[in-house]
């Protein structure tokens, strides 16, 4: 048993979608989430920028004694990992592993479908973590950087027609590629779920990267007796923009209205 | 007569269009541009932040001698010109009053159109400018969140569906009531010219926010006497997020090849 709060960060609201699954799977658990929203988004900027970016988001959520840290963010995952691993003592679960084994799993034909923001399809990550399980799966890859501008500007309800026209620009060459699973390589694209499957069909299972890696850590943290026994836990928001829209906003992510607290964070102080 | 060189800034890439009419104006002046690249978008962000930003972006600019500063951005002119003009004891350009008279100016029917980022449009800026000039004159704002998205990824080639249908989206309402001359109240706008021209037909005129700003403080500086004597001024580049995608994007906005030096500055810990 560990009653310390997980925490969880993304880019910005997209990590949302993880800790929404998060809260449904481990009602138990305290979360603390950072997004940070003043410097949304990663997934257009350089490498060497978004691990800066990254290690100051994970030393702000270590001001809090936590016992892990989810990644809810496909670029950071992507592309800092492994050195966020490396520099720091406590288990940090990203998206890109367990997303890999989810779409390895639901490939029956071989044919991977990946999406993921310009710096996450860059790193090759999920590429490579697919290999590692079946060097044999064939991956057709397709960065899609309009996603998250779309997502953040709430377009992505049914019939949005400039939604309709991105999703299948995009994914015609996935689709074309006759995928049997597709990856939503990035946290904000759970919300584009509906357009994004109506285009590729009812046969092709989505991948949604958030859920994956919360069922991901919840299981390792189960096995290691790392659970939290209480009746319901908290859950703080921490962003780096202003607070006045995240509660609005984020109850689109999460499906449900926003009564915690929310709180901004100076993040380039960490 | 005043040989330092002039500031230039923006939250990325738009300002070069006005840094681009700097050059062409005032070939004798040294120039030294910075694009918060790590950080862009400002125009979907929160005015605290927007102006912490600002000031940051105003400190580094500072830590040359300068004779002045062009705030090459919209949104920092539209939510912070007032305390950076205050807060610094150098002449400082915004792009909002110049664009404002240009508008009323080329309005010959007393309908003008004004298109911005959400945080430009939210400041009201432009607004009063206008009805400072000219309170007869009728204002048509709309918001367009995605157009800086769109240009970032290289979007506002002629043809470009997505670009065509966002563009009738948002400028339907402004086309509808008969604007005569259209306000592009964001330094990126421009490279979307002729997709806006296309659909607001001939009879409206565009106003370039960035190349009216610059007229406005070349003018300035020149009935001051501070214009520089040299045959040709240098332009020295510096961006927060990776320098090397810059000189390929920068190209496009400046219309020619950049063959002077791009360094990349830790914008934090101004």
């Amino acid at each position: 048993m560990d009653q310390r709060p997980i925490g969880v960060f993304d880019s910005g609201l997209g990590g949302l979608t993880a800790l929404r699954e998060l809260r449904r799977i481990l009602p138990r658990e305290d979360l603390i989430y950072f997004g940070d929203t003043g410097r949304v988004p990663y997934g257009t900027k350089g490498r060497e920028t978004i691990l800066r970016y990254a290690r100051q988001d994970v030393a702000f959520l270590r001001s809090f004694d936590l016992k892990a840290i989810v990644v809810a963010c496909g670029t950071v995952s992507a592309n800092a990992l492994a050195e966020l691993t490396a520099e720091n003592d406590l288990p940090i679960f990203g998206v890109v592993e367990a997303a890999a084994q989810a779409a390895v799993r639901a490939a029956s034909n071989g044919r991977v479908g990946l999406i993921g923001t310009s710096a996450s399809i860059r790193s090759g990550a999920y590429e490579r973590e697919i290999a590692k399980l079946d060097s044999a799966v064939a991956v057709t890859s397709r960065a899609c950087p309009l996603f998250v501008p779309l997502v953040e500007n709430g377009r992505f309800r049914p019939g949005d027609k400039v939604v309709e026209l991105v999703v299948e620009e995009y994914l015609a060459p996935v689709k074309a590629a006759e995928v049997d699973a597709l990856v939503l390589g990035c946290t904000h694209y759970p919300l584009l779920a509906d357009a994004i499957g109506a285009f590729m069909g009812p046969g092709v299972a989505l991948i949604d990267t958030g859920a994956v890696c919360a069922g991901h850590a919840a299981q390792t943290l189960g096995e290691s007796g790392l659970l939290a026994e209480r009746d319901r836990g908290f859950c703080r928001y921490f962003v780096s923009d202003s607070t006045q829209d995240f509660a609005r906003l984020a109850s689109v992510f999460l499906g449900e209205t926003v009564r915690d607290s929310v709180e901004r964070v100076e993040i380039e102080k960490y």
